[in-house]
């Protein structure tokens, strides 16, 4: 823009309502910016509780919230429900599935990652993983679905195979679904069948790697193990699934024969680095400079699970919540900065708080470094470390009655067969 | 059976977890029979409050519990999840869509009804009906998504399409869904949007009829029509609605421009009196005797929303829920007789306990006969009503909350956009 002219107010485009493109957002209030969000869907999602809507525990509206709800009082914020399809980088505009064309003059990506199978994308229909509501809500019918069957099915080889369910991977998601499908088994359904008793279903967690919680330290790991196998968790480690089908999974030459498959193993980052025709890794993700930038184009920041970026000397960021959110923080920062003339990289720093991981209802593991924590009263730490990050007081109201309420009754209230597969609609039909 | 055999234990099947087959069920706990509750689906629905899920009140799990669980402590039935395909009246069986074929002495049918359209089912894509969970979460999809629409369209015009709701029918369900769209867009969805003023929506009521609320007294129809043009809700009597297509509906020879139509005018029983192969009326509903049985079956009741039947000499039972429970326990009475020895038929009665509908968070109706009541007041009495037949303590208190934060603070919990259209779907694959 040149002197003669009115300035311009500046432009950024935020893609991905998530934890890093809400917290740049945030970080942004006040300032004299034009933001657009653009989201595919039309909530933010509180990943880290998801899979407690996939067994039952909480109800959707509880871990979800509408975007424009959360940004309604940031007048200078635009929220847009649309599909991203292509960005232009040299004409600096977001495309749409729907047409439309948005300039920006910065650009911030934090569009997220899928759950993803390695290349074995034919294992999805029997296998779903959990990123979405949806997924959740998949998941949740088809564990629900399953006991059904099994309190249908006269053949005991038959009705094992409903009665088997199968977690595949071992990291924070994959251990949680075990422990708590373990407890939905034992503890909620007690007294419901006539015919089965549901506590006699299996759960097993495959991980391919030498421990759970590879990414925590391995006294927590060792610990976590432990807690599933208390709960009658099977756990098998250091041998990776070799395929999934309608009867069940293959792994270390056997089969494993289950109706019930949960895949929480893999993810693939969402299509930005194609976008923009910059590399990415071998999940996808766009590798970013240290300050958060696209090479080449310092006008574009990628965060969250979209990117990837060494964190210092010490590995990578991790693809978690709270690494999202400090990355956000941090390109708000920039773009202040620049905005008052500061045009200086400034390389990220990401700070790691901690490890959290519950399993079941009555044990967890914590470790934020100086404090470590494992049992019961971990688990009460996991509870208010989450219900204190939900938004807004009538959620965290919610959650905290939905747990207490199971704590002390064992019962859970969103046991609902909703959204059957498209197969079975038309049957119904 | 003979009296050298063992004697065996009278076999009820019960079909429809509704609120007529389930308080058959309740009246005979601790009866020496066997019972098997066969529904398609898993969850047993609490219908008065299905129209707060559809407009982002309350959310799905809230309003339906888990059949099985409801009945847990009853320890001579037997749940099963399936859809009923036929009942071969010669043979006392049951027959599933999976091939189950389950026996019966008794057998009651309190199947229900779904949405109708008189013969225009073309309709069915362009103004869903609400009945299910599924239907609920499809309207409200449709309800949010016309709004983000709104908010990325330039044309003046194919906006204020997207802003106009169109309700048919002018009954309860009609009334409270058109009442409370009018304050989504007032209250819940103010300040949310940019370019769009959620207020100037156009919410349209449709009653082919002379007044609102038909089967309630005139002076509350007359009460419940201007409680909601208090609300801005615009009220059209007398003319039906002679089409409905994608741009919206036809009506008293003029077309309403509406991307969101909601059928709320009519029902068609479910397939009950086709498995009889019996006499049906218009709608589809059992003509049954006055003692709820099938003409010629003693052996097979019909009850709730499947079934037609004279009241005394006033009418016909209403199909509502009060209705179905009182026939349900009316039902478990006259087996109980039975299986004492008395086979008299024992001639129904309806008891209509009073009238009660919504307008809008602030105004209802009640009519209880010797007791009227109109606006703010009736609405604490409606709820409290309502709450006290919600099943479990943990569901009055989630929907208490939720209710009691409405008020207070105007946003809905529950505004979320999930299970897009087959169609979308294809889009965003």
């Amino acid at each position: 823009m040149t002197e003669d002219q009115t300035p311009v107010q500046h432009r950024i485009v935020v893609v991905g309502g998530g934890f890093g493109g809400l917290e740049t957002v945030y970080n942004l209030r006040g300032v004299e910016v034009a933001i657009t969000v653009v989201d595919q869907r039309n909530h933010h999602l509180f990943q880290p509780l998801l899979y407690q809507v996939a067994t039952s525990t909480l109800a959707t509206s509880e871990i979800a919230w509408p975007i424009r709800h959360l940004l309604r009082r940031y007048k200078n914020v635009l929220t847009l429900l649309g599909t991203v399809e292509a960005v232009d980088t040299a004409a600096k505009t977001v495309i749409t599935a729907d047409g439309d064309v948005i300039p920006y003059d910065t650009l911030v990506l934090a569009t997220g990652a899928r759950h993803a199978y390695f290349g074995h994308d034919d294992w999805e229909p029997f296998a779903p993983g959990l990123k979405t509501l949806e997924d959740a809500t998949t998941i949740r019918r088809r564990i629900l679905t399953a006991f059904e069957m099994a309190e249908r099915e006269p053949d005991p080889q038959k009705r094992a195979q409903y009665l088997t369910f199968v977690i595949i991977g071992g990291g924070p998601t994959g251990v949680e679904i075990a422990g708590t499908i373990a407890d939905l088994a034992r503890d909620t359904l007690k007294g419901d069948f006539r015919e089965i008793d549901p506590a006699s279903a299996r759960v097993v967690l495959i991980e391919g790697g030498s421990r759970v919680l590879g990414a925590f330290k391995e006294d927590m790991s060792a610990y976590a193990k432990m807690a599933l196998e208390k709960l009658g968790v099977t756990v098998h480690l250091g041998n990776p699934v070799t395929a999934c089908h309608a009867d069940g999974v293959e792994f270390a030459g056997q089969t494993l024969r289950a109706r019930t498959i949960i895949w929480a193993a893999g993810v693939q980052a969402s299509p930005a680095a194609k976008w923009l025709g910059v590399p990415a890794d071998r999940a996808g993700r766009v590798v970013i400079n240290p300050d958060l930038t696209v090479p080449g184009h310092p006008e574009i920041f990628v965060i969250g699970d979209t990117a990837t970026v060494a964190n210092g000397g010490k590995g990578t960021v991790p693809g978690i919540a709270p690494a999202a959110k400090q990355q956000g923080k941090h390109i708000a920062k920039t773009i202040k900065a620049r905005l008052a003339g500061d045009n200086a990289p400034k390389p990220f720093l990401y700070h790691h708080a901690g490890d959290l991981a519950t399993i079941g209802k009555r044990a967890a593991v914590t470790d934020f470094g100086w404090f470590k924590l494992k049992g019961y009263l971990a688990w009460w730490l996991w509870g208010l470390a989450h219900i204190y990050y939900l938004i807004g007081v009538r959620n965290r109201l919610a959650v905290a009655l939905s747990w207490l309420w199971i704590s002390v009754s064992g019962v859970r209230s969103a046991r609902l067969i909703t959204q059957r597969d498209a197969a079975e609609e038309d049957k119904s039909a």
